[in-house]
């Protein structure tokens, strides 16, 4: 007893002496900090006395290894990895099994099982990074605080490639990034291997992530060099036992400035010879290379139609090139030519009539919506008109449109959202989702994309909770049927906190963060009238720049009589690539969801909405519910102060001020801006903002400024 | 007895527990770890039994706090903080004394002195900065494992103003910065104050820098709007307590930009008063701004000659503007207009004349060589050539050509250089350290720069000896009379080991390491032979570029007779911009110094050097030998591994392995590239290149790629 009593308070003790470690969110949602309830501690210290793994393979010894840390971690005491069980139980035990099922079915390569034998915990799949993905689960279980007794669930992926890109450039910047600069240390590479890869590729292994494209899609030739090959090998080298695979972005005209050829063009023979080499070479040192992401003829970029050749002679190559390798070209629909029409039609127009025409090995990577990553867009009408076609859903996780790194945005929603909707492909039910996981259509591939929100801030994405963002994108990639609540909870428990009510609290925050954004930015399907290239602030009075449709004016089109854009038959006609039940849905301004009413109709100041009120009262009365549900945020954050670490809560509470300041902006900017148009007073209770507009175009111009 | 030994068993348990943290590099040279040796901690204890500060003020808690966690740490015990040390003995005192004085002269305001009184070991100082700085001065006697005992010493500066440059961006990227992203975060200020603000704060404190110019030199207008110097008062607020001031780089154009003028001659009224005002606007927002950094006509900036004035009529200008306030302008010299001769003569030509022209708040900034910022340059001829003029000496610490953040090259040396050189301009001993200074010529004014080598990476500086070179300014700048290898081996001490054998074989390398460099890139006085815009890498081949002087055979004039770039009367006459005494060292090549040989003559193939080689022998010796110093490097450091932290180590020795590989292709490149116009075989034992020049040249152009 004496020595007990001495062994607590030392440990005391020592805690006390030992200095505060603020958390700076390096360690994301992989925490595994010692779990404080003893009681729940030694209920999973019973099923959790050893770890049994037989494996010497890296992938084998990243899970064993993974557990051990989260197990140590959570129990508060050293947890063994041994070879094998023998006759030992309550321990876990990691299983390869080529003929693993669960349910009666076989399960698919990457899927696993959990389940109790003989008092122990059994983590099986059909290949060693399965088993990889089921120690996270695992893990997941305890973070989470479910009970492990009995376990007995498995899960497959639903959609085959689950994919970051990251549209990281050679000079270490990033594209649209709001975190620091890129992870990739390329002038150290490949004999510099930074530590950071590795947590990099177990943060992405504990979501399900599964390839990584790792450069920006406005691609450098620089990568397809044998000195940078060497540096992609060394990456590729590192993210390979943690079950990813490497894909790169290429430059069209590689050909030209690396291989001195005079074309770049797809049907030219010795253009072919050359990426065919290319292949060969990237195949050859990196074994599992995935393959190619392209932009082409968009914003700039070089393509096949600069030599009168379409996107499907240009894919088509590309995926020959690849030979007998097993990758994959995934070709972006995003294009828009300059002063052709509603850009809302552009990529439908130049990629829908290619459907059929692509090699099997091509994939098309089609943005969430048809403009580009606004904070509500509908879908995009070609998910559902390219059934011979696989297609890449691509969303957007860094905050470009989003208030970059500052604002609070949970995107779990915006990315359900375009998952559930309905193309009525095949009638009612063919959602997006599932027309990109391909049972609509019965494709052999399938993929989705998130445009990572990852840098070298040392918290990785800026702003806190955009780990959250990256987190709920790896689980929906790997299964689209989870609810975004449920997801926000898992990330709030694992990364913040474990405390009932304010799991709830915070739940609740994330799940509302999304439309609280679109409220005091785009309300009622506004959409693009943020600042010219930056897309930082309003800008709503933007009527010039290098194209039409990068002006604010071109997409609300507020004039004296109303605001929004006519896509219906009257107008663009956008609505009709939709199919009729959607076109039904969206078509008349009175039952258009109110989400999505700019978006399509062209709506008198003064017509009255299904809420009761005007158009304008209900634009102005959302422009200030949402700015003052900043306030909201505020408060529900600031009751969890408690609760968490105080570095990250003072982290959360600055940017959500901050949030605050520029939500009125929105607020403010947009409303005396269309005032000028509506020519009418703010409703009751609204209280006119205290600066003019001249005033807050100051404030936000500023930011167009070199 | 029992319960002790359970102490100590249970001590060892716990710290075998703790997970192993790897040393990350983010605290810098300010680790405090715990002592070893158990005799001299309790030794360094007997002195430091408690810290008495009656201070409340930001600067003095400061103070007091990082005696506190530097002194808890270092000894590992709680070493408590008190108001007033009373009759206790055996403490550390902090005393502000208007009336502090040291070897019977004042001290400086910012000078301070540490004494023994009543077995108390006091620092003192004017003013409360100056005791911070005595509180960072005690703990480095302790982490360099100097007796405190009897401790008696005092410190002045000899340079006012000693600043940091950061050519950081407002999109967060740093013009020529390898180290990550800026740490500015702006668009989370003014409301985030990242908890890194403090620890930059403390690191320059620690070293003796009081002021910091946030912003790239080629300055966007922002920062001069209400929004930005809001934000930059936040910063200000951070770095105050610390004992630095905030500086502004401008954009010349800012009044026609933000003010909506029609000109931005300095002459106009109107432009007077809008500086006027923004003086007054700044000064009212951060009491303590240090004032302006200027580009002005520089490599496309906008400037007064755009309106037909001269710097002075710019720098005065602005000086005006800041009218009461404490503040200064200084006004960089670093231009060169095109097509006008030779570049090294360029900014003497401009700014000479001006000598005597500029209001006594000016201070003229000069690159320390006359080109820019080479691995080898003579002293700028400037120095020594504008008595009148207070200059400011600018070295660069971010390594645009010396490797970036890959190459071990430790700057104490080439500042040190730089210092030491003797313009003879009041007769021998005027050197450019004692121009700087202020003694030559008896100004009020004096001021050195350092241009930054931070950025956000985890341990500031990408390179981990990169914080040798932040550290190695600091104390030039503080007192230039330190050797650089003295301060290379405090840095040592203090940042990886204070083993003996180890810190003699660090310190060694250190020294050594700015001539290895210069051997495999530049030997014998070549400049400017790097790749193009990135500076990356070799490209002496370079023959075509935006400007001549672009080019890197404007530079290296190889030819079949010889090489080097003839300055003296027979060519460009640079050389007379110096001193006679000056010009009589380098003016004949048989007495040349041989490092600056190729800075001043056009040298025969086969003309004999000083070593006994010819020119062709010597050059290809120096670039072979250079190269193989680095295997010398890597050897070195190899044997410290036992002293030092596993990460650290793993880190640097992957980068030797990259400067190994890159001095190779500095070696082949140039050696291949020179023998096509020296046209003879290397000299024995030197064994050719296995590479073709071609092959070299397809290496390094790759980094010309988008």
């Amino acid at each position: 007893m004496l020595l007990r009593n001495v062994f607590l308070l030392l440990l005391l003790t020592v805690a006390a002496v030992a200095p505060a470690r603020a958390d700076d969110g390096y360690r994301l949602w992989l925490k595994y900090d010692r779990i404080a309830d003893a009681a729940a501690r030694q209920q999973y210290a019973r099923s959790a006395q050893f770890i049994a793994s037989a494996g010497t393979s890296p992938t084998l010894q990243a899970a064993s290894g993974e557990l051990q840390r989260g197990l140590s971690g959570l129990l508060g005491q050293a947890v063994p990895v041994v070879g094998t069980a023998g006759s030992r139980t309550g321990g876990v035990v990691l299983r390869v099994d080529k003929q693993a099922s669960a349910n009666g079915q076989p399960l698919k390569s990457e899927g696993y099982r959990l389940f109790s034998e003989k008092n122990n915990l059994v983590i099986t799949g059909r290949t060693e990074v399965a088993v990889l993905y089921g120690a996270f689960a695992l893990l997941r279980q305890v973070q989470t605080r479910q009970s492990l007794a009995g376990v007995n669930f498995s899960s497959n992926p639903r959609i085959d490639y689950r994919l970051l890109n990251h549209w990281d450039n050679q000079n270490g910047t990033i594209e649209r990034g709001y975190a620091g600069s890129s992870i990739w240390q390329w002038y150290q590479l490949p004999e510099g291997l930074a530590p950071r890869y590795t947590d990099y590729a177990r943060a992405n292994a504990s979501i399900g992530i599964n390839g990584v494209v790792i450069n920006n899609v406005n691609a450098s030739a620089r990568y397809l060099t044998a000195e940078y090959i060497g540096k992609v090998a060394a990456l590729a080298g590192v993210l390979r036992p943690y079950g990813q695979r490497v894909y790169l972005s290429v430059f069209w005209a590689a050909p030209k400035v690396l291989g001195g050829l005079p074309t770049a063009d797809p049907l030219d023979p010795q253009v072919k010879q050359w990426w065919a080499a290319k292949s060969e070479e990237l195949y050859k040192a990196i074994p599992d290379f995935g393959g190619f992401l392209v932009k082409a003829n968009s914003e700039g970029e070089p393509g096949p139609q600069d030599y009168n050749r379409n996107h499907a002679d240009g894919a088509n190559m590309l995926a020959q090139s690849l030979g007998r390798h097993d990758g994959v070209v995934m070709w972006r629909a995003f294009v828009y030519k300059a002063g052709s029409g509603d850009r809302f039609k552009q990529a439908y127009e130049e990629f829908q009539p290619l459907d059929g025409k692509f090699d099997p090995k091509v994939l098309v990577q089609v943005k969430n919506g048809p403009i580009d990553f606004q904070a509500r867009e509908p879908f995009s009408p070609l998910f559902g008109a390219m059934p011979k076609t696989p297609l890449v859903l691509e969303v957007q996780l860094t905050q470009e449109y989003l208030g970059f790194a500052t604002h609070l945005v949970y995107l779990g929603p915006l990315i359900k959202e375009v998952l559930e909707a309905d193309t009525y492909a095949k009638g009612a039910g063919s959602t997006v989702a599932k027309v990109v996981d391909g049972t609509v259509d019965q494709h052999a591939l399938s993929a989705i994309a998130g445009v990572a929100n990852i840098g070298s801030d040392r918290n990785w994405t800026g702003h806190p909770v955009g780990q959250a963002n990256w987190y709920a994108f790896g689980r929906l990639a790997w299964d689209h049927t989870l609810s975004s609540a449920a997801i926000a909870q898992e990330w709030t428990k694992m990364t913040l906190t474990t405390e009932p009510a304010a799991v709830r609290t915070l739940t609740d925050m994330l799940v509302k963060s999304r439309n609280i954004y679109v409220r005091y930015t785009t309300p009622l399907g506004l959409h693009h009238i943020m600042g010219e290239s930056i897309h930082f602030g309003p800008q709503p009075w933007l009527a010039k720049a290098g194209r039409p449709d990068w002006t604010a004016v071109y997409y609300h089109k507020a004039d004296s009589i109303g605001l929004g854009f006519d896509r219906t038959a009257t107008g663009s006609n956008a609505l009709a690539l939709y199919k009729p039940e959607v076109q039904k849905q969206w078509g008349n301004p009175q039952t258009c969801p109110l989400d999505y009413l700019l978006w399509f109709h062209h709506v008198g100041w003064n017509q009255r909405l299904s809420t009761g009120r005007t158009l304008w009262n209900e634009l102005a009365t959302r422009y200030y519910t949402g700015a003052d549900s900043v306030l909201w945020l505020q408060k529900q954050w600031a009751q969890v102060r408690p609760q968490l670490d105080p570095a990250l809560h003072a982290d959360v509470t600055a940017r959500l001020q901050t949030q605050r300041k520029e939500a009125l902006w929105w607020r403010d900017a947009c409303v005396l801006y269309f005032q000028t148009y509506a020519r009418q007073p703010l409703p009751a209770p609204l209280a006119p903002p205290t600066r003019t507009l001249a005033e807050v175009k100051d404030l936000v111009n500023l930011y167009q400024l070199r």
